[in-house]
């Protein structure tokens, strides 16, 4: 037995992505029991030249959807960059659930030596599928989750590793 | 075709730890250029009850060997949570690489639906391979390893996340 492309990133990409918006739904909470403005928090960043909140939702949701949407041959829905509350940011998060779970495992399945180009640092790159999800796909996605994750934590959100994580099975 | 429990676990560690051995090997520098004592950098955290640097290097490094050990159907080396210099950290990453490039893939291929029991939040679960894997292990993994990234960036390390990333094949 072996595990398919499709068990490997659609599925992974959606438990993370539904983690993340339980973790903005607190965020939200505790941004309105502390009269705190939502702009404050989505520019929120752990440095001055890192990505704020907002940003690294965005390129998670980005990676996630044109992750996807790549291995099974098509391109992904663009979105807007335009989110400026949390509700925004969750709403940005259910359309990109609604777009991975459109997709077919059988149109992702056997995509392991698909031929996939992407700009890496300004330059194409053409990824084999395999390498595109496990080399490149993945670890940027958890990256920028993990990263908005700790943005909040940074920021004082009770949060914990059990909702980054989330329910198992 | 389809892709195996080693190439969607070992590989994608050995990467990723390369990667945080040169952060921290550029962390280092940084330290001594700047006449910062180890010990404060590995001791820095982004919120008073998160853990510092230095236990996200090791919880990082636990996973890998972890997971790589426990597919094959084993137990990984136990190594003491001791390290007090950038210096022991790339040692222990140095380690933990040299276990996992010991696992035959043989062993691991194969391990989807072996059952895999570890405590989750206290409790023992059982877990298949596949979602250990995909579910559990990947997602700590990374977790950690960008967590030790953003307290670093967090700290004006200067790094960014094509160091995280890592050259491409």
């Amino acid at each position: 037995m072996t595990i398919s492309m499709y068990q490997a990133s659609v599925p992974v990409f959606v438990r993370t992505l539904t983690n993340l918006k339980g973790i903005l739904a607190k965020a939200m909470v505790h941004a309105q029991a502390k009269k705190i403005d939502d702009s404050v928090l989505l520019a929120a960043r752990l440095y001055p030249d890192m990505f704020p909140l907002a940003r690294q939702v965005q390129i998670a949701t980005d990676f996630a959807r044109g992750t996807g949407a790549r291995l099974a041959g098509g391109e992904p829905p663009a979105f807007e960059d335009s989110e400026r509350t949390f509700a925004e940011l969750v709403d940005r998060i259910e359309r990109s659930l609604a777009f991975l779970r459109s997709l077919q495992p059988g149109a992702i399945d056997g995509s392991e030596d698909r031929s996939i180009v992407r700009a890496v640092r300004g330059v194409p790159y053409t990824f084999a599928g395999i390498d595109y999800l496990l080399q490149f796909a993945l670890p940027n996605f958890f990256f920028h989750t993990t990263t908005a994750y700790a943005i909040l934590r940074h920021s004082g959100i009770e949060i914990g590793k059990t909702d980054f994580i989330g329910p198992l099975n």
